[in-house]
């Protein structure tokens, strides 16, 4: 997300605008969390890992109360326009601030889960991926007993985004994701196959929301149904939310931030930037909340099966 | 490419289709360097940089004598179709062989350099991208005297997508492409404004199919220019094309193993397959052979010089 | 572990003496597990995690019929000398059969715990410490509200070495180590310290020892004490036994294996290469089995100390 | 070496010692670049690349007046004893400083050639060692051609260490040590015996210091000899010096800034800290200057003639 602050202050600088930052979110609106931003503030970070303005949870700007106080100060700060970088909870911040206010706002997807509608991609999300199949590989390079199973539990909330690709590219035996619903019996059924394969060992990925409660407790069903599996499981955490950025989200930022500040001079508002194919795109922040996206990829699902024949 | 390999292999496997892998290329189908492949011969090979089936130049294939032994070789084998994976040169010899001898081709474009025709992005573009700006980010951190320039020289034939899209991620100062033929010129007004700017160190990518001649001779020319430069070369070189696939390229390379079977189950010959925007393509080699598409990205490179005024 | 294949199996040749690889260690001796090596089945390993000739718990091995039936495969083998590779129960192993048959035996220290007296390092452990702190990195880029803990459990059975080590390269606040048996109080003091410095996040390094039960167990426990905290909990798992080994590794394994081999060529048996500060040692198995010998280094602790006052 | 700061600077506060930072090393001195360092001011330090303190060669401070001034300058701001990391440059400016001013300093070995003596290892070797590892990985998985080979350049100055650290690592066929005045026979030598081997490609290292003159060079001259080989070429540069230290280079770097501070207290000046095996030493700057070590490993050596015989 670093990547986006650059862009957005550099593009910004180009255009003669004035940028102030504001630390941990709509919490720094509301206490004063502010920093003038210039050319220098954001060198070297599009290589950083998190946020150099922080993030927050706020509970204060869902009341009227806290939304006043923040406009209040914004305004006297002398700022005419907002970018909100982060994911939903920051897209319904932005639209309810932005009608209540009249302040132009355009928002930029930033989460790992990839769970956000206007946007194909969401920034994050490759660099987690990235970090989780290295996760894997590593996983696969101690395989070498027999009935070994690896039980690698990923984030995504809701999501199995991470899980699917992470699955298909560390070549994951089995994926269980929130969206399919799948039961154990599946999985059973996979490492039976497994095994009249002579395979070595298995990987599965579990995504942080499937519906069987974590890695933990599928380990823990599976191995009562077939106790001679020697189980290992890794809680991968938040890892995966850290590290340098990749290429992919470092370009997707840079291009998120120009896009952003440019929509905002032309006049754009209470929308997000998004990119569809290889489009840079803005969706109104209405139809991004709204609209139930099934953001699992078909395509990918079957040929996640396909490999696993 | 293994990534690639693996796909074709599993996809092929699921329709009850035989799978015979050939070493090093056009030169194997010569050679007669065949080996059976199974479920098995792929696993555990996604995560593998470089291709297990090996990689190498073939003149020969370039003759009717050549192409007739390799035809006569692979129907003595008992292959019915082929699916080729490489750059140009491997689309050149697919065209031409098919055309001779009317046996059904699918290629997969794998090259890092990303000029190729018919797909947005190439096999290996992702994870040379990834390296490079892993290499930027180290010397990044060297960065703490004055008067000091790093010239990096990244790979791309003629091409400069590496370049631009390294250099964006990298947070490069100044970005010489063969594409747009800048001379040294701007290049020393980029760096005297750096110096104004009074900056620590700065970070110069080049392509190595700039017209000025590599990363030595600009350095050549520049330190005549302002002596008082302190300059460092690193000439990257082959570690581009290695190291394990990016999560981006494995899936990239899965989904194109996977089409490229399918096209050719559907009478689909003569073509490569391809991403645009989100959709897998094919585009029959005439085409993407024939024509000339500036792959440099107009919003890039907008975009990465905004990010350095 | 793989170094140190590679460099027994050349520093063998370059003796002239033929080199027999085993499966599975000793259940590959009963079972037949053979592979003739030469120099070509080392080309290209010394980069790879995990082992080549993979490894397996034996529990024939223990027993006198299942150590007969090894001896007289190894004999018809033509098998005149073993090193193998392992942790205590490959030592234990090693130490019986060596005594019970007569067959000159050398062993090589390889687990990530670094737990096993007769060396200051185990091959595996500066990789594994790596491949933490690359965690940690991860996990600290997150760090950005307040009143957050992260409970990052690592390996190293009922050695803290991991924790220790990781802990101090991390700049973890608080490490809950095996051997200190420190309870929940202590760590309750860091946190409280913590918070008063008004850090941002805090990193809390368990050892899967840790006699308070692990990370999910204790952040239960601190959760029911301080119920603002904001816990996260990594389970790092077996990643840490995979990925590339370092180059401390591997320059660590290939002089293991080098020695080794001189050692036997010496007439020196039942016992274990080790390094000794910068010297390579061997001793006699019986005392790097019996000696108890506490593997945490006190200066490291006092330093860990000190850096979180 | 932040992870040396850091402990520097949080031993000094354990101890109630107020700590300066000096930007730019001496230079920093002569120009006043002072910073207050407390506890915070080296949070999150010890996972970056570089030093946080910058550096610079410093003309000023080989001529009196310069010394002069600096020494007035640390006066006025109640510097009572220095603590400095660098090569051999910042030892002999501590040791010429130390003796005409008598004021305490110590110093910390930090470069990546490995070429000081007092210590067996210096900061930065393992992670350089490490960074070079990895590039030689990826240009390995690219080796799929005959008659390739592969021309690494390594930096150390006029020391053959992490040429021959990371050759033997990385598993290259051939090494050329600036210590070890090879001409180019001997490496055709290696050459011929690879082809004979039928080696799909070889990894020559070279170290900068190499009397040849450099990659480009040897490759020139290998070309003419051999004209058939396809040789490439790669010159590593800074990126060996950054990057986000080893898990070894931070526990080294934590010991000695440690070591320094307790040193000082206990009355010790004009000397290096070092690791001599497993023990922290010191060793008097005269003899550290004046001795000459061969630092390299005569083992290693001859373990990486027989890795390639």
């Amino acid at each position: 997300m670093n990547a986006a602050i650059r862009a957005v202050v550099r593009t910004a600088i180009y255009h003669d605008i004035a940028v102030t930052g504001i630390y941990h979110g709509y919490q720094g609106m509301i206490d004063r969390e502010f920093v003038d931003m210039n050319r220098r503030s954001v060198s070297s970070i599009i290589q950083k890992g998190g946020t150099i303005l922080k993030s927050a949870r706020c509970l204060d700007f869902k009341t009227k109360e806290g939304r006043e106080k923040a406009y209040n100060n914004i305004k006297s700060q002398g700022i005419d326009a907002l970018v909100a970088i982060g994911g939903d909870g920051t897209f319904t911040g932005a639209k309810i601030f932005s009608e209540e206010y009249d302040i132009p706002v355009m928002c930029i997807p930033g989460t790992i889960d990839n769970d956000l509608c206007g946007t194909d991609y969401t920034l994050g999300y490759d660099t987690a991926n990235n970090t989780v199949i290295e996760a894997i590989d590593k996983i696969r390079d101690t395989a070498s007993s027999h009935n070994r199973v690896f039980f690698v539990e990923v984030m995504g909330r809701d999501s199995g985004c991470i899980a699917l690709s992470a699955g298909v590219g560390g070549g994951a035996e089995a994926i269980l994701l929130p969206e399919l619903n799948s039961g154990i019996d599946d999985l059973l059924d996979e490492i039976y196959l497994a095994e009249s394969r002579n395979k070595t060992s298995m990987i599965v990925i579990i995504a942080e929301g499937d519906k069987n409660g974590g890695a933990y407790n599928v380990a823990k069903i599976v191995k009562e149904k077939i106790p001679h599996l020697d189980i290992k499981v890794s809680i991968l955490g938040h890892l995966q939310r850290g590290g340098a950025p990749s290429s992919f989200d470092r370009i997707l930022g840079t291009r998120m931030g120009y896009i952003a500040v440019n929509e905002l001079l032309k006049g754009n508002s209470k929308a997000t930037v998004g990119i569809r194919g290889n489009q840079m795109v803005t969706t109104p922040l209405e139809e991004a909340l709204n609209t139930k996206e099934l953001k699992l990829d078909d395509e990918l699902l079957a040929i996640a099966n396909i490999m696993n024949k």
